[in-house]
């Protein structure tokens, strides 16, 4: 099966469109999850009892390598940890990295996360699409060799991801609807019997009045949407961007279910896993709430 | 000092605007450079050996994290471990990752190449500008802050590097040319007195026609030229992107430095020394006879 496939067979088993983003902080750590005072161990500690209290309720996690880079080697052990831990369970690993480099480099990064490396615990990849076709090629034939997903940048979910993305071309385009023209045709030739392409897009749900012209301009690409949560997006923007049968797409929230518990005011394990599950299944309820509404539901 | 100010000193002091870039794969190893099986020992043996025979000739070193990525979390501490090598031996250390995020997880990229993590051997990084002024602010005051630089990609080196960056805006500009100015002004609050902000650019050796108009709208940008070389990319390419006098801007070469010892034939530790030194003073008489012929000398 291709990644599209597998990702949404995980998101009607589960019947939940999210996304775990695991961006941990060391201070995001109850002591009663860790006693440890050695950081790369604490957010190790929280990101499984995390997993632990969610693989059954979602179909996949995404964790965000800037938070184990910012601890080092250490966090880089980490994170090997968290996604090795997260893929026998069963999820979907998506790597957020957002990785970018001309041919032979990216030749190496899509080694690192598609191929070897980290691959045999990542199941898909975010790329930035700055460097054009060269630089992504690479990471397309590794994807599509290896039965891995990536999902290049589009629109970002970021208050100011328009300083770049939202110039207008001469040819009436601004930049983003630009740079998915670029996926679509990217992505074509690895179209795979879903409809689905290797390549995805991300594209925010912060910025509801672009959403349905850009999940027209991407037909091959299954969507990531960031921004759902604590940067404000909502689940009637983020529904824009699914298919009309309601595939196609995956929900992100990092601190609105991390920080669950705190929110909670959660004072023991227990009450940790009652208020991250409960943080969960809301968010499911929902984006499917949303999706119904919108009438985008597999009939 | 500031970055740019250290960095310029270093180009001085060796006569020499060159970078080695720090790109090894396991099997560029010669077998009397390593006889390690395992490949992060035998890059890392690599790096040591080229850093040991060019730091008296070279102002920096460019260690491109993709190449330690695919090792994995071995290759990460062979990544630790050269530049912390290289940062003994004296020499700049410019890690190329063209990171990118939000701000909230810029600043945890920052974190760890600016201020925790492996900032300590770090002397700045490389960025992609796609997201915009509030993922970049955290890299900028985290480079402030800490005395370190950044390098954001404007104009890459790869031969399609135009799918994106030559696109024409409404306005003329081509985006590779918006972004310079997006450079600039995000650059302009952070110059120092040499006239340069900690935020420089990436502009390939590669676009020579582009080179001129690219210097004037970058005027407080140390350009950091990749694309000599392998890539293609001429002396008196690069030195178009060098200030009046000469300085503001620093050339890469990975593989062409790397691998002199293959060319030359080396089959001893002692004629790799010889190749190597041999061609990074070629690359630095060829740089500064360019600058000579263009005029670009300091007075």
């Amino acid at each position: 099966m291709s990644f599209t496939e597998r990702l949404q067979a995980a998101v009607r088993r589960t019947h939940n469109p999210s996304v775990l983003g695991l961006d941990p902080m060391p201070d995001y750590v109850p002591d009663y999850v860790s006693a440890e005072s050695d950081p790369a161990r604490r957010i190790l500690a929280f990101n499984k009892m995390l997993i632990d209290c969610t693989h059954d309720l979602i179909a996949a996690v995404k964790p965000q390598l800037a938070y184990y880079e910012a601890l080092g080697c250490d966090g880089f052990d980490a994170f090997l940890e968290t996604i090795r831990y997260a893929a026998g369970k069963g999820l979907i690993v998506i790597v957020d990295g957002k990785r970018n480099d001309i041919g032979s480099t990216a030749a190496r990064y899509a080694h690192a996360y598609l191929e070897g490396g980290f691959a045999p615990f990542c199941d898909a990849l975010t790329v930035n699409p700055y460097l054009g076709s060269d630089g992504m090629t690479p990471f397309l034939e590794a994807a599509h060799a290896n039965g891995k997903g990536l999902f290049a940048l589009v629109r970002t979910s970021n208050p100011s991801a328009g300083d770049l993305q939202d110039l207008i071309l001469q040819d009436k385009r601004p930049v983003y609807e630009a740079v998915a023209d670029l996926v679509t045709g990217w992505g074509k030739p690895f179209v795979g019997a879903d409809g689905y392409a290797p390549l995805g897009a991300v594209v925010g749900a912060t910025w509801p009045k672009q959403a349905d012209a850009l999940r027209r301009r991407l037909p091959h690409a299954f969507i990531l949407v960031p921004g759902y949560g604590a940067q404000g997006g909502t689940a009637d923007d983020a529904a824009r961007l699914f298919d009309e049968k309601g595939g196609g797409a995956v929900v992100n929230a990092s601190r609105s279910l991390m920080l669950a518990y705190r929110k909670a005011k959660a004072s023991t394990a227990d009450q940790f896993v009652t208020a991250t599950r409960a943080a969960v299944s809301a968010m499911r309820d929902d984006l499917n709430a949303a999706l119904a509404k919108a009438g985008k539901v597999d009939s």
